[in-house]
């Protein structure tokens, strides 16, 4: 049992360093103007182009090792880097560097009878931890997302990706030494060691808050130990509920996007909730619809006897985020046992009502307490880029400050500022 | 050993059983309508008034208790309730009914190129646990300030005003029962076993927030063991920073009023820092001022030139709230000094400028990272009353969402509303 400890005293070791650093350079970062964190953000894409035979050099080396490990095949998809990969990259990069600085924006201002002056104005958060899995373009993402608000970033990255993260790094640096920003401002974790997850989960005094960016056990585990915030979501069980008036083919069209656009997003679809009312209008060709586009169905009694291809759904499938061609299908009596449903069911994610009843939408928006609730559109509308906050670099279910997609605005926090002209408290 | 385990054991029985009406309690007031919250929240005020005799009775009691352990006179006055102060209490939670609900206020709205048009509007936090010591008034305030805001509350009473704060939650659970609002809104730990603190702690699943209102021991050790969010400030070591531009007579009544008003409050300044610039025109006066109304004085070398009565500061002086009539002074060469020395030492909590220079004021503002900074005013206005927020739960320094004085604003969150016309995601 000697070499965990001896692991683990290394990794706080390397945790103080690259916390130090951080701190310095998020203090330089704070107060760095806009103009500079974007010469930064250009230079980076600049130096990812340069280097794109060099990150597909890195790359190839990956792919390489997870295939002689004989990973799966999505997964060597989400690793797999190639030209156009490369040049996504450096536009994410400049795409970030057109965001409006969020940093100094006056969010509230007000004057008090005694004549002080009040304004809340935003400002970094400090520096923000990011443990991702496999995907090497997130070393990119959420460094230039971290940067654009003002922040230093400790990037912890997967084992699988770490040879293409280390030469994306190595670029980002590049572009922070040509605006003269600190080089800590952006740094990677030397070792896929996983005592390094442990020892950022640990330190509050270097990290404001982390992000896991990866799957369910990723997350679960930086949620259950982190003594640091953190801005995630665990699940995105997410529901369609399709009520009598709902315009059919604006339903079928919506339950299609929202079920199969994409499968593996947290935004997609995992139950449909049909109004009792619509049992003879919309159950079947919502359900017809479905099975026609291959997806599998699991449905209660009603949805059953629809069609035979139907599977009987079980209590565990309206508690499951299938990420997959799979679907649960309800009868609910009406709006209260479809919002009833959902509170007890969902993750607190995303949920959907197609009606033509707007007071049913007002109700089922004012009672689910979910983060991201619409009317008449599709739940994969669950995305930063959506929200037009331009990039994102997750989306969080907590309740605390940040809620729904994070993007560069969530990636700042807030401080007041009051003006007098020598005004003393009675 | 078993007797704690025993006690840790029914202290989480309790735990569940509050934690669990806290949440349906919860789901409720998420959607009560404003003016079923402000009757629940005037019907209290007049039961307090109406239970004014049984509510003395308690604290007679308490304070007895209080007087045969000999507690310190600084507790027994927090400790003890008279007519007026009662009659207080139900003033509080009538200003509390006259706040705006903020629960439904839109904070931001926008329309997408697609149509789609979102709101972001506030939402209450859930359950919020209330840690408090012997002010008996706390029941009231925390408890009326969550109510308002949609949450439930669980409070915990510290032991010498558990008999007063029980007489007062009685009172506020009437009010519950008048305006037809469950009775679990408002909960008051049925003892005072040091257990129940630490389950509060670990209740994740039950607590959203946690609130400790208390000393330092108490908020330190709430910040170190809660799994549960924490909206707190361990210190106040506030600055006054003056420069040679300051209006001389302005400088003296803000430093007076900052240090002096009442020095037992966290917004009160501990250090005062004077420009070199000002050290033949604002160093003596100040000192001398501040020596003049029994302010005990440790200073550097500069300020103990000033007068014999001035102390030598250690080095740990510039790191103390005192909290009392006591202040360290030091001479700094400049702004820039002043902000490294502030950022050094202090606590992220409150600091103020006095200067006629308003681009330096704004360096000051821009560069130090505390919660609230102030030009040309006192450090005392750090209170949520002063800021217009009408009633605060508190102050708090951390980045996360609340930052500054806890008004009933502070105590929501947000979520996403979407509304569309059949958009789906390309």
């Amino acid at each position: 049992m000697n070499a965990p400890m001896q692991t683990d005293h290394s990794a706080q070791a390397i945790m103080d360093q690259l916390g130090q650093a951080a701190r310095a350079a998020a203090a330089e970062l704070a107060v760095a103007d806009t103009a500079a964190k974007n010469r930064a953000l250009l230079a980076a894409a600049a130096a990812i182009r340069a280097a794109s035979a060099a990150i597909l050099a890195a790359n190839a080396e990956d792919m390489a090792a997870a295939r002689a490990k004989q990973l799966s095949a999505a997964l060597l998809d989400r690793l797999e880097l190639n030209p156009k990969r490369v040049e996504a990259i450096a536009v994410g990069l400049e795409d970030i560097a057109a965001l409006p600085d969020p940093v100094g924006a006056v969010m509230a201002e007000w004057t008090r009878p005694n004549g002080l002056h009040f304004k809340r104005v935003r400002t970094p958060l400090g520096v923000i931890g990011v443990i991702f899995e496999s995907r090497p373009n997130v070393t990119a993402d959420a460094g230039g997302l971290c940067l654009k608000a003002g922040n230093a970033c400790i990037l912890r990255g997967g084992s699988e990706g770490f040879r293409s993260s280390r030469a994306i790094h190595a670029a980002l640096v590049q572009g922070l030494r040509a605006a003269g920003l600190p080089e800590a401002a952006i740094q990677l974790m030397p070792s896929t060691d996983r005592a390094l997850v442990g020892a950022m989960l640990a330190a509050p005094q270097y990290l404001d808050v982390i992000v896991p960016r990866g799957g369910k056990s990723l997350v679960a585990r930086v949620q259950a130990e982190s003594r640091v915030p953190v801005f995630a979501h665990l699940e995105g069980n997410c529901h369609l509920y399709v009520e009598a008036s709902a315009d059919l083919a604006m339903a079928k069209n919506i339950l299609l996007n929202a079920k199969l656009r994409r499968t593996g997003v947290c935004g997609a679809a995992e139950t449909l909730l049909v109004e009792q009312a619509a049992a003879a209008t919309h159950l079947a060709p919502l359900v017809t619809m479905l099975l026609e586009h291959g997806c599998e169905v699991r449905g209660d009694a009603a949805s059953q006897a629809v069609d035979a291809r139907v599977k009987p759904a079980s209590e565990a499938d309206w508690a499951t985020e299938y990420l997959d061609a799979i679907i649960a299908v309800k009868l609910v009596p009406d709006l209260d046992a479809a919002i009833k449903h959902i509170e007890r069911y969902g993750s607190h994610h995303t949920e959907s009502i197609i009606t033509e009843a707007a007071d049913h939408a007002a109700e089922f928006m004012r009672r689910i307490d979910s983060a991201i609730l619409l009317h008449n559109a599709s739940t994969q509308f669950a995305d930063g880029g959506e929200f037009g906050f331009g990039a994102e670099i997750g989306i969080a279910t907590g309740k605390m400050h940040a809620r729904g997609p994070v993007g560069v605005e969530q990636l700042t926090t807030f401080k007041y500022l009051v003006f007098g002209n020598g005004q003393v408290r009675p």
